[in-house]
């Protein structure tokens, strides 16, 4: 019993492509529309044969669907859930894939009231965008977080859970607002930093560009990775979870200053003690498989 | 015509350990000899047959060699370079791998005066530690910068530049204060940025510990493999280059607050600015080798 038999992806991007083809590896009789806003999108769709079939409008892409999974940037969901709510069938369960949740539900409960929307967001991503970046296992041992609205069906819940577990995630449940302040701290920030500093480094004056670029082994590359991705996504990202964004990197502000404070007055216990306890987060994460033990993220070592 | 035939590495550990296998691997008839200050270690090192001979003193370690390499924490050098004066041959030469370069040439020319010093810094590490956590090509297609001290003998900066061709390293020459500037924006501001984010998802109250581990493939484990860096290495590096770091940090938190600010405002088209042009310099580091094009750094896709 597969939990939707037709499936619609609106937004064809690395996530959107990811979703089409882990359900084509996973349940392979489920029927995939899919539709872009990009029309040269929509032929890479088709040219890839991603979908059973590429609609040329919003509305024809749904009225068939009882998935309908927005894989929009957030900043988009809105006019994306406006453009098929008229098509939308009654009984379709609406979702998506954004990365901050509090405002998805909002806007996704303006465009399109009395539908049944049940948010989602799996944590899992590169730093490629479009259809041709997308693979089949991207969601694979990665946590998919559903975060259902206030009073939604539990059956209709239970459904998008299933749905995610098929294609290979952990699946947890959440509530919007607490999802946005755990992503805010651990995926939020981190790429705000990450775009921070790799804009710093190109800013230099008496270190060249080509410098930054040529010594990036010594740990700058690591941001540059996710400072590489999606500009679009990403500014919606900041934009939509202000608040708890703002939040976070008041904190990280202050424990920067407590650093910058030792290394002025020659601390170095202070600054020992702090390492020492990072090292154990790592171990943690690597213990609970979220991340690649091999040394340096086994890059190749020929 | 090899640069040098008897080679002595103080200190074994990641860096010390894969110098050793690198010199096995790539000029087998030189003689390698190995010290350090740790008898566990010592015993390790043995038990692995990194060195034709482990001596259990400094001193001991360098009366035969042409070759002294100290790869001990920057902090360390000069007390390491103290332990060696007495017993090291006129012509031998020092070198080490230090990642601040200005405040090691002080100390060693302090420590060993009168001795030949060229100070180098093979920009290449993983997060691991220790003498079994070295491997033989972690210096291919890596810089070695060396730092000649004002004054130094050319043929002396040619054989130890030679050395680390040798050793897979593509090789530059640098002031040591130029040096130091560079990896304070390279390397040493990226470290402590990792380290203070880690230390800030650690000290959450209402997020828990487990739901940072859990969630962090969002971007926040990226920051981890850097913040698990050998602690000791590390305050000492932030010490010795303590006014460098401080003038970046100085820059970056200009620049971080300047995106705070357009996030308070809402400013969506200063942030998308900005994460384009982060992007561009990830694929600078790609098309010049410093990095994998692997989506995720290449992590198992199973």
């Amino acid at each position: 019993m597969l939990p939707f038999s037709r499936v619609t992806i609106i937004g064809i991007g690395l996530i959107g492509s990811s979703v089409a083809r882990a359900v084509r590896a996973t349940m392979p009789s489920v029927r995939l529309t899919g539709y872009d806003a990009d029309a040269g999108v929509r032929e890479t769709a088709d040219r890839l044969e991603l979908f059973d079939d590429v609609t040329d409008t919003p509305g024809a892409s749904v009225t068939d669907a009882d998935l309908v999974i927005l894989c929009v940037p957030v900043g988009a969901m809105g006019a994306a859930g406006a453009a098929i709510a008229d098509d939308l069938p009654a009984d379709a369960i609406v979702s998506d894939v954004g990365s901050c949740k509090a405002e998805v539900v909002r806007a996704l409960a303006e465009a399109l009231p009395g539908a049944i929307v049940i948010p989602a967001h799996p944590v899992a991503g590169t730093e490629n965008s479009g259809p041709e970046a997308g693979f089949a296992t991207l969601f694979k041992h990665r946590w998919c977080i559903v975060t259902p609205p206030e009073g939604a069906a539990p059956f209709a819940v239970e459904r998008v859970c299933e749905f995610w577990r098929r294609l290979g995630s952990d699946v947890e449940t959440m509530a919007p607002d607490h999802h946005d302040r755990v992503l805010a701290i651990t995926s939020h920030l981190p790429h705000l930093i990450a775009y921070t500093i790799v804009g710093t480094a190109s800013d230099m004056e008496e270190v060249t560009q080509s410098e930054v670029i040529k010594y990036s082994a010594g740990g700058f590359r690591d941001f540059t990775r996710i400072a590489a991705s999606d500009p679009t996504m990403w500014r919606d990202v900041f934009l939509s979870n202000r608040e708890a964004v703002l939040d976070m990197l008041q904190r990280f502000s202050e424990d920067l200053s407590a650093l910058q404070r030792a290394i002025r007055w020659g601390k170095g216990d202070e600054l020992f003690d702090l390492f020492t306890r990072t090292r154990a987060v790592r171990r943690s994460i690597i213990d609970q498989g979220q991340d690649d033990p091999a040394p340096d993220f086994g890059r190749t070592r020929e």
